[in-house]
């Protein structure tokens, strides 16, 4: 049993609230545990200058921290007039994640703008992001559908992840808290697709080393949850999540 | 009647949740009306390095508005680089204005860091983040008395602010929205003291300029809506409201 | 009676050289007291990106001290590689209060620079600046209109400002020097026209407060101090000075 | 056949020069067909401020590309004021790459500090650092031991970095130069241990997905590839080789 | 015959007015032709870092050009948020120059701090800048011998310095103006010390060359120059002026 | 005889690489004794923003050094976020230098980028680095002859440049190792081109003067040093060295 009494395959308790805030095209505020995330989805009307005239969109994402959403007050990034590599890496992770689920084709010359501000931290913040920015992306991308701004809905297949990690007196558990992931021998995070596919998959040895064997486990560990996240994130999209990959099978074929 | 059905004289409706977010030794969501901000307080055991030695404490804010807190996406200051001067002019109100009510020998060299992250925007940010900080103050002020740090709670007295404005169609009109404000021709924030006291006054024609009599109705407005602010802080604070300003009457009259 | 033995409502001795560097289109070396601040006034033909196409001027201004300006040496902005909260707030002040008096229309998309570079410091500098600054301007646009790039003077009134405070062994004094200023309870600049208007009114109690009744006696004090400086004003002017509002008041009735 | 010529499992030509520049502790350039990189290695007597005490030493690393490395210049990043977020991420990788086969007890409190400059780049240039850079702190580390700074070599097992990747036409292949890098749908970098462990593991679907049949095809890849750059670090290294984790299998049973 | 009606070895009018500035220990108003800077000298009981405990002084010098200096406004550096290259060049040359004529072992663990701000800028703001300031410090050390800070002036000779050039109409010429100084082919600014020896000598051919013989006759042209700004210098120091050098002739000796 | 064994007049060891790296259209590696710097020639087919449209191009020149180029590893400059005054300052040299050798009518609205990369430093730095630019310049734009993008070589003369110094015990001396820089009483840079004329002269007493004598030694030495670098840089040209200046004679007479 982990300190807060969870098995080692268990998820913290998820919580969406969609529309959190009043001005965004698209607005979540995720809880994972005592995680808290805002997701905020924003859709300008032009990308950025290296994609100009190709009639793609993209996607791109801001991270930040409130300064007391941890343990210890942070000095805000804006005061120090830098972003610090792990707010650099976490964005480039986010954005990169979504855009493999959202046809950049189909959304044409425009950018989304993913904001993820973590009001509260309790460990798996950048999981905790893109499991909630996929929803914000979704809501955003469903109003310009309502508007016949998009013909469709660009999203191919629903998009979630979490942490796995290797502590020593638990072996392989799933969505580490804050606690967990201090004491952790390695951590990985994974984003994954509704069709079982691998986006992204970031293992790390804290000073430590892993075998195969390991991998295979904590794989097999984040699948079952990403599965569940699945099943929130459908909860909180009602009716719009059927809408999500309508035509992706198809268009799949065609390609090949 | 204003567009939003409001009297002159009417504030926008008032909320304040306690214990908003975990980790602060004060946490606070306040909304007046769709003007949304999270103001925690934090505590740090030193002053900084220009006070050191001086046996006294120190207030220190910071303001900060999410992207998509307002209608347009707005680009974060730490990807700019560097804080705008509406920022710093906004960070160094908020902090003279906390500074006037909290008896910063009885706080010992200790610094409160506010933090106000306005995270949905529609008018009147600064004087809300002045209102909601007040009783972050409070409650983390009380868990030091708590824990026997402090004696006694070192605040003096309620502190609350709003703005007033002159609007062409209106006149004069008290708790300015973001359309008001936009119309405004004169525009003014007002810090206040529950004896009465004027703590700060930023009056500022727009490319216009009030008369003394303009003035003083524009400060009788202030004064009514910020004695309401006071009982919606007291509502906030339950019981430890009447341990404000206990013993402020009797040190007053030693200091003079 | 004061440490410099003036009366509670005595101004500083006020000086004006007008023509003081040669490259500039208005250029002041206003002194009040041991106070002494270069305005420089540029026009530039076009306005900032948030402007353009409206038809409309704009007036920015920048204000810095010189390293000995002080007492102590400050380290140069530059050299910090930033512009601290209180130049930015002065320099927002300065823009804000000038575009009060001049008639932007009347100006076109031009945009007036206000250079303010103080090379000596003794409390006050931000209202010596505005009062210098409002010469520099007339003489810059008094130029244009020589070369009939205007037809008349866009300037509708007199400007000029001041601080006041409340000094514990004084009470109400006028124009603080940086002694004064350093000992004060409440202080107060103060921005007004040559028809009595307020601009800008800016009063904080410093880890203080402020009674209404002391209030209105500071104003009366700063319109008294005020009233001299306009004076000051028209004697460095000259003949120009009575090219100032000429159509100001038949505009004005036009207008309502 | 790839358009180099090589199979899908083959290493481009691999070539280190150790020594290479006189002034580091220690220096290698190595050479991963057309991508070059300087790896030096210094010693720093101290750890940086939140580890002091602790007794235990740290690595930390830098990277960076001369401007001409790549087809088109392009802007220093200390011309820009800023480190790119590819930058920091780079670094924040082989910094922990290295950790993980150091032991930061045994070297006591110091800093390895790792400089890896990028003169030539053809694909692979972290993968290329991380196995240079291996070298340059074996090599440094070895002078400690020679003066008797260090009882013996704290290297625990050989450290090798590669990238595999999936490009459309040829599926799975090993050591992506810069034109498959840039077609590959699946791009995964790879830091294994001479005992068969993973340090770090990032896969990333660019606007693709991978199946976990893929994914196992990429580690066997990978693996191949990395057991044949230890082959290169022995030769290089020469006797040196033999030293390493000459005491870790004992440490390791003691440790359990 | 120059524009401005000089002859090719003429100086252009030279003014120097000492205490222009009240707060600094020494404090210089230099104007050469239109050509106007405020040098002021700050003394400071410690130095940099790098040279404490050495027992040593340290000169250093800070270069700024008020915005509106030049016929065309430039941009503040610190709006800007860096110093230019052209700026760091000359801080730097005027700290060296400065320099070689203090004895900065007599001067003891202090530093000096030369401010030179350029209110009006017409060619040759460097070379004044560096013959004002070393009034300014002769002004500034003299108040510590007053002081007994001092035992004696720690000034070993005086110091100006001057530019010369060749334009293509009129050959070499001495002191060239802004219009000289745009059209030349050939600038050189030359530091002298009054017993005849080279401080600094910085000679550019701009897109141009410059053969031995032409140095030889700029040479003569600055020496000839630097001679007359001695006795200005004199001129403005006073009695000082008999201090300056005292014991240099002994000390020389002795040390040789 | 000097600590190297070398003669006052002796040069150190001289070897030039050219095509070092593959991808900038020039590029050399230049030692001279154990100061190593890659100097890359980068043409961009635009001028910067106050060039254009003067059909005339132009040479920007970039100088940094790994960390460990030195003795003690010094921080990167991206790291710090601003480039030193000394980095400027030799960019501005580098820059200079090569534009006096280059017929920027003839090259048309392009930018030659010059990067100079100093991989092992030990004196001299600065004027090796000019030095090896001038052939990587010569190589470039042979490139842009042979490809008939240019109709000639725009290059008008040979150019380099090397260090001079005084030292107490061995007098004038040439080409200065750190060692002997670090001593030296003057030290002096000086670029020259191959009909004899001087480009650039740079002499600094360090806390130290020199007389006319002195200054005349050291052109001398410098003079001496040159004629053996140009040799030098013939051999590396091979027989792109003949087209160096071809036209150049009857141009000059043109012009004058």
């Amino acid at each position: 049993m982990r300190q807060s009494g969870r098995r080692p395959d268990e998820l913290r308790q998820v919580q969406i609230v969609t529309d959190f805030v009043k001005h965004p095209e698209g607005s979540v505020l995720i809880s994972v545990g005592d995680t808290k995330v805002i997701c905020n989805a924003s859709i300008e009307d032009r990308v950025p200058p290296f994609m100009r005239g190709e009639g793609k969109g993209w996607i791109t994402a801001e991270y930040a921290m409130l300064p007391r959403a941890t343990e210890q007050r942070t000095i805000r990034e804006s005061t120090k007039g830098k972003i610090s590599g792990r707010t650099m890496e976490i964005q480039r992770l986010i954005g990169r994640a979504l855009r493999a689920v959202v046809d950049l084709d189909q959304l044409g010359e425009r950018t989304i703008w993913i904001d993820c501000d973590v009001i509260q931290a309790d460990g798996g913040t950048r999981t905790a992001a893109i499991t909630g920015s996929f929803i914000a992306i979704v809501l955003a991308l469903s109003k310009m559908v309502e508007k016949g701004e998009l013909k469709e809905l660009p999203v191919t297949r629903f998009l979630a992840a979490t942490s796995v990690g290797i502590v020593r007196e638990h072996g392989a558990i799933l969505d580490l808290d804050y606690a967990e992931d201090s004491i952790a021998e390695v951590d990985m995070n994974i984003v994954m697709t509704s069709d079982g596919q691998f986006v992204e998959l970031q293992g790390t040895g804290e000073e430590a080393t892993f075998s195969k064997e390991q991998l295979f486990k904590l794989l097999e560990l984040a699948e079952s949850g990403i599965r569940q996240l699945f099943e929130f994130q459908k909860e909180a999209l009602g009716d719009l999540a059927e809408k999500i990959g309508e035509n992706f099978e198809e268009k799949k074929e065609e390609q090949s």
